[in-house]
């Protein structure tokens, strides 16, 4: 990499156990394809810290900066502007700073239903939704499925209150009515499946340590369906694995953060991402 | 350079316009020799963000930080420690963060007075010094030459006053009493200038705009002098390359900044300099 210099534009993503993160060998490669003077790295900032490192990042040359967990809640407080979406979404991931102002994104939904779209070629008008999981992920990715009309969505979870309660909010935010809420537990799942184009999960169940799980009972998988999974690691959980046996088109969570790194790109620099060289950079 | 990690131990110099300075290519030269993952690169910081920005730095993954013009004596307000030469000079231009403490100290006396010591082979207690200027660095480089028992130190500056101020705090902070202040302007200064054996100019004549000066009448120099001046760009100023001329033994504000980094090092690192590395750097 080049130097740092007072010109060089930071970016930083921001969490509590970072190193692991692939976002930086993607977003530099980026800044590197365009010759931008950027460079991203990762920052471990303890919760009680995060004040601090934000009001100190926002005062020195920084472009801006990615949070993941646990900060995409506590950090709306720090915030000037947020945007509709991710104000609806309730949490941030993604901050823009312009001259010491801090404007927030939620780039979760938009990530992963671009990935759907132009990597599957689903519409979301025109398409049923099965949700595995009422958590953060999934309030993203529902809120922005809700907001682009899609035609059902099904919210599945091991508690049917946080089911309805995210099925409430949706309603409440968006003015979206086709929300249906299902215990994963004990309702009569397969017939909700069955009614499905699109199988999305995102909880954990199918990484380290479930990864001999699936969310879901895989008999009812179909080889009509469009399953999608959150997790990238492993590559194939049990569930994406069972499902190409099916004949099933699947996409992991790469689609996802790749789509995010894109959007990341084109919110702090203004410009069109080099999806070749980022999706090259992931892979490696 | 290698990537950033979350790992990496960063040091940044602290200053209102610090693009072209020499500080990081000397010091990251020193961390790849001694195979240390420390990374050093420079923020342009304004005086009213300047809290702001080291208590961010504070909670991140910083070993410490250098200061230079306009922050040396403001910092001294956030640090929780500061060295007792610091405290003496009044200033601070390099601290440690240990856990999270600041730890303040300046580098600047003992940097020059190093690179006299052991680059002109200077014995502090068997000299007399006529230094030209009593601001911020000749109080660094006259208190650590007054800490260090000096035979005698004259003061000489433009405005008497300020001499005087100077040798006052020394007398107090110091108990040294040999400090003569001199009105540059009015004093029969050859009669000083003869009883010294070193010259030191800690002002900014000499440099850009004044590069076609001299601080004092170079006829007062005489072959048996060392002069030195704290300026490093030119290379050589007037008065450096009338001491030449005469046959003085001459030394620039390049051996300063070296011993400054030396003792940065030592101070963050714990670890003796890699000084030939950085020589090479500084050098290029």
């Amino acid at each position: 990499m080049q130097e740092i210099g007072v010109e060089t534009k930071l970016v930083a993503i921001l969490g509590d156990d970072v190193g692991h993160s692939k976002s930086p060998s993607m977003l530099n490669a980026a800044f590197r394809e365009k010759k931008l003077n950027y460079y991203y790295f990762p920052i471990d900032v303890k919760p009680k810290y995060l004040a601090d490192v934000v009001r100190g990042i926002s005062k020195m040359n920084f472009a801006g900066f990615t949070l993941t967990m646990p900060h995409k809640i506590e950090i709306m407080k720090y915030l000037d502007e947020i945007d509709p979406l991710a104000e609806k979404i309730g949490s941030v991931n993604t901050v823009k700073i312009i001259e010491g102002k801090l404007i927030g994104y939620n780039t979760d939904g938009e990530g992963f239903v671009k990935s759907l779209e132009i990597e599957k070629n689903i519409k979301c008008d025109e398409n049923i939704f099965f949700v595995i999981g009422a958590g953060g992920a999934s309030r993203a990715i529902t809120t922005t499925l809700a907001s682009r009309n899609a035609k059902k969505i099904y919210i599945a979870n091991r508690t049917l209150e946080k089911a309805t309660n995210l099925s409430n909010i949706i309603k409440e935010k968006i003015g979206y009515k086709n929300c249906i809420p299902l215990n994963l537990g004990t309702d009569n799942l397969i017939k909700y499946v069955k009614n499905s184009n699109v199988i999305i999960n995102t909880t954990n169940i199918g990484m380290h340590p479930y990864e001999d799980k699936s969310p879901i009972d895989t008999s009812f998988l179909r080889k009509e369906l469009t399953v999608a999974d959150v997790i990238y690691s492993p590559d194939r959980t049990v569930l994406l694995q069972a499902a190409l046996e099916k004949g099933c088109d699947v996409i992991n969570g790469k689609g996802m953060l790749l789509y995010q790194g894109y959007i990341a790109f084109e919110i702090w620099t203004g410009l069109k991402a080099p999806k070749v060289a980022m999706k090259e950079a992931l892979i490696d």
